[in-house]
């Protein structure tokens, strides 16, 4: 930690501050300039907060140095994670992920054209809701059990791995049995409780990025999800709200080159929820892969329009295939492939 | 819903708009202008998404008309909210409602100290976490069911009640012997699963405004709450986030008046969290009664420089029983008394 | 500046820091830590860029400790900043100024009426925009050098202060005859050539914030006025641009308390931008005063349906006379008065 | 317009809105549902603000329909628009554009060097400020007159066009001589007066959206432009502002394709000043023109360590050759090419 004082502050404040940064077990470091008193505490206390020093009198500022996060910074594994599925599929490497599905499972009609529509155009995962998080209590709120079965059983028959959002705890032991990766929703991505249950898991995590989350705030719910134990995370970028309206969210494509930099984790991005409107996917997942993503989250739906949630943003069947056949063009420029 | 047509639409695309709203249930009212067709639907279809009409070909914009919200709208109780607790204090009426206490119970002797401080100000509630949600999982995450038991003891000494945040379901049945009135926070204003089960409870709550959440999603989750029929609900902004840095949030004091005019739920405003820092603390105070708040959730610890959380935020026991005094002389200008 | 070096920087990496450093004129202090290298420049160089060592080899984080403004400061003039009108009129003393008329200049009839009205209720200045800045080229753009005769001649008839918004380096000439006081409204609070020439006028300015500016941001471009010469600058918070779209913008009424600090210049208020609808002005005004505010800025209008612009969040006379009655009450809450 | 009245809107309500619309011009199509009377008005007034509708008694919301902009609407020129350059060089057409150089003319050696890297690259336009807008009055301000002289010279050694910013009306005449094009930057993207000067001139322009700009506010800022009969314009997404301080701005990738699909105007992306540190420029320019970018614009300096402006986010000469031999692979992806 850093604390800068003030060019006015009083040698008993300094002495307080210095006597607070003591208590924490820092090694304080004093450098007296012309104007001002710079203090470097130096160690690794387990726990304090800056916030309490900035507030001290005849503090200007005080800055927090060693990074918060520790499991998922890039230095705690150089080399990057890689997650090798049941099927062999692996995530990190050097092809891209594909992902794509409906927002919902809806009938078991709908999510075997979904897989076989997935299949067919290169895509490893199947996604599809079966819990649904909504805005309004009065929307469909998807399938449940019912819903985790049909997509087990239309996988198997495609060769397919399955990936679906859990919303509650009491939800993961319910979905064990029949999925291949756990989604957690921008709306949990601070919900510590859910994280701490899912780093105790031995299954996959796909976690996005909560909807006005900073970077920091992504790595450090990575973080409850590794210090359980569970390593194998994947992050992905999936919009952030700001004062922009047109689109759904503003997709926050610069996110991924920069989780690339800070964290050793596969970073995905989802540009459906990050616009929001299906015209505009395909050349946001053109650029998600060319800015560094290593795979993507991509609604599709068999028919949207008749979809029960989220058609607006789902691609079509032949959207997503010349999608895909663009793609295995564009990956090779960034030294990555599409299958 | 309202869908108008591009000036350039053909006939057919405009015949497809109308079927489908009529499939949903709608009566449609068609307008030529010169320019362009407006097709109003009339008409309250459970079901439906108005994006997906946004991007059918030859629509240049939709819009939903009935507000998504119905219990919680101003129109359901014009008079107003009013919740009556156990020992007599009534919340939503002309008295303005004061919560202080420490952002975390830490032990007996601080949370007991807490409480007769903040029943010496004139305070009707005690604030105290005995579950905390912290971005970091190496930060202290509270005392838990002895929190609670604690919060209970020095209440009951002090008369006041209890106000504590509630993150997890299974935290509902253990908090209920405990507490007064559950708070749900900003991070899970948007955990549905959890506010669903807070409907099915006998107990009042606060909810406080997501860090991104716009008013009318404020309202939608209060929706969850209130059509699993608990009433007794209160609301609090607390704080959104945006590019401003200095302060920890920026306190939007305008979502009081809003809120009073949008919904019949008493407003509570928690300007601690808004700005982060103590001394801002009171004049955001003062001015969120100015503007119309019915009570305050104020931050306060017998000595925030030892709090083991939010102590930079925390107010000293005597600037809280300062605040009180001037919202004593403020309340009257308007209309309002402060105990 | 300080400079914190990776856990991983090579030795050659530091060194090429500290010779930057030296090279703008920095005395480096080096703070050796187990994890860490923290290099503390002391000195106050006239020009250097944090930003290009933040992306240095081997540096995890730079900051600039010094703050970039020096005349706008609390301690340039830790008193405050009184600005005296020719008429003897104080601003930043104990009492509160009031300055309020319509959006722009109409007609004779409707800047008479208003200035009349102003008066009445007990304001110290008219507003009213000759030169406006609309966003589309279609709207109605003011009425000019017209508009500025007017505005004198109905306040030499009513007693008032004028002040008018200021857009172009060319209308300051213009201008000088006719007025007391420029503003700068928030788009320009970044034009600065405009600034710079505002330093040279010996005329008040009140500066607007910009819809996206930080606090810091505004003391530099008050910073531009200040090193001209001009001193007499008032600052304004108008609301700045965030994701919620129900208020016009989102009034960020913790900038007042937080701008009081840092600055000694007078801090005003402009709730009637920082919403955008008149029912929640008297509230937010309440509120800005509560806070700490020097004074406020309100539009208007004697025929609010009639405006030919910002009809909608200008007060009726009846509103500011209430208004003004209600703050008459408040003001003496914290410590000042309401003419 | 459309306006939807409340569901308990009185007789005479609804009338008072009929006749303010009938006043202005509109035809008044009424339809009155179960629940609410929404009223269409049909026609196109010269002058009026929706927001007046939407505060009147009874109305619920009221939403404007057609779009305020006419000249920069997408359906003004469907074919798209080109500009076509002195020695040949299209903007607009199948070649994506190259724009490089330094944030500011620092000297003749600096200068011509730059030009020369960035012709070696493959660009046609060479960048670089003589006159900057900077945050604060104690940084450097550019060379002026002396820079665009040289700007001149080295372009005219090496081929290039050069594109540069003009900040002031008056600095309009001064920069005719020299340059190709005129840069209006993130910060006078709204100085009205400087955008209908420019609406006059015979030279293309190239417009940087603002740093909270809207999407809507960028094409009426275009339109101030267009409406003066300057049709030469490009538009240029640079970052926007939003609660994520890790990247200088959120650089906002989606308004490449979303412009280009609501607006003729050629599109360019800035990444540099997008994200603000040089690692992450090449993967956001690679993504630009993914998503659609007729051409970029990138800060490179011959040695980005001594720059006096934004050396942080200023590429190597080796970078920008490596990305420009990326963008010759990818390009054509989209259908595409690069010099």
């Amino acid at each position: 930690m850093i604390v800068v004082m003030q060019g006015s502050s009083a040698v008993e404040e300094v002495q307080l501050v210095i006597e607070r940064m003591v208590e924490l077990g820092f090694n304080v470091h004093r450098t007296t300039g012309v104007d001002q008193v710079i203090l470097a505490g130096v160690g690794s206390p387990s726990h304090f907060d800056v916030a309490e020093f900035s507030v001290l009198p005849g503090v200007q500022e005080a800055y927090r140095i060693s990074s918060p996060y520790k499991l998922a910074g890039r230095s705690f594994r150089p080399e990057g994670t890689r997650i090798t599925f049941p099927n062999g599929v692996v995530v990190g490497g050097e092809q891209v992920t594909m992902m794509a599905g409906p927002c919902s499972v809806e009938s078991r009609e709908q999510i075997l054209m979904s897989a076989k529509l997935a299949a067919k155009a290169g895509c490893q995962f199947l996604r599809g809701g079966a819990f649904k998080p909504r805005s309004s209590p009065y929307s469909f709120q998807g399938m449940g059990l019912e819903g985790l079965k049909l997509l087990r059983e239309v996988t198997d028959e495609t060769g397919l791995l399955v990936i679906t959002e859990v919303m509650e705890i009491s939800q993961i032991e319910l979905m064990l049995p029949y999925i291949d990766c756990f989604q957690v929703g921008a709306r949990n991505m601070q919900n510590f409780n859910l994280l701490r249950e899912l780093g105790h898991v031995r299954k996959p995590v796909l976690m996005k990025r909560g909807i006005a989350a900073t970077i920091e705030e992504v790595l450090l719910s990575a973080e409850y999800i590794l210090s359980g134990g569970n390593y194998d995370l994947m992050l992905c970028e999936r919009g952030i709200r700001t004062f922009e309206t047109y689109t759904r969210n503003t997709y926050d494509v610069s996110a991924i080159p920069v989780l690339k930099k800070l964290t050793h984790l596969p970073v995905f991005g989802d540009p459906s929820h990050g616009v929001g409107k299906r015209e505009f996917v395909p050349p946001l997942a053109l650029a998600s892969v060319a800015a560094g993503a290593d795979g993507l989250l991509l609604e599709m739906h068999p028919n949207p329009e008749k979809a029960m949630s989220d058609g607006a943003q789902s691609l079509y069947p032949e959207q997503l295939e010349t999608l895909v056949a663009q793609l295995r063009l564009l990956a090779p420029v960034v030294g990555r492939t599409v299958a």
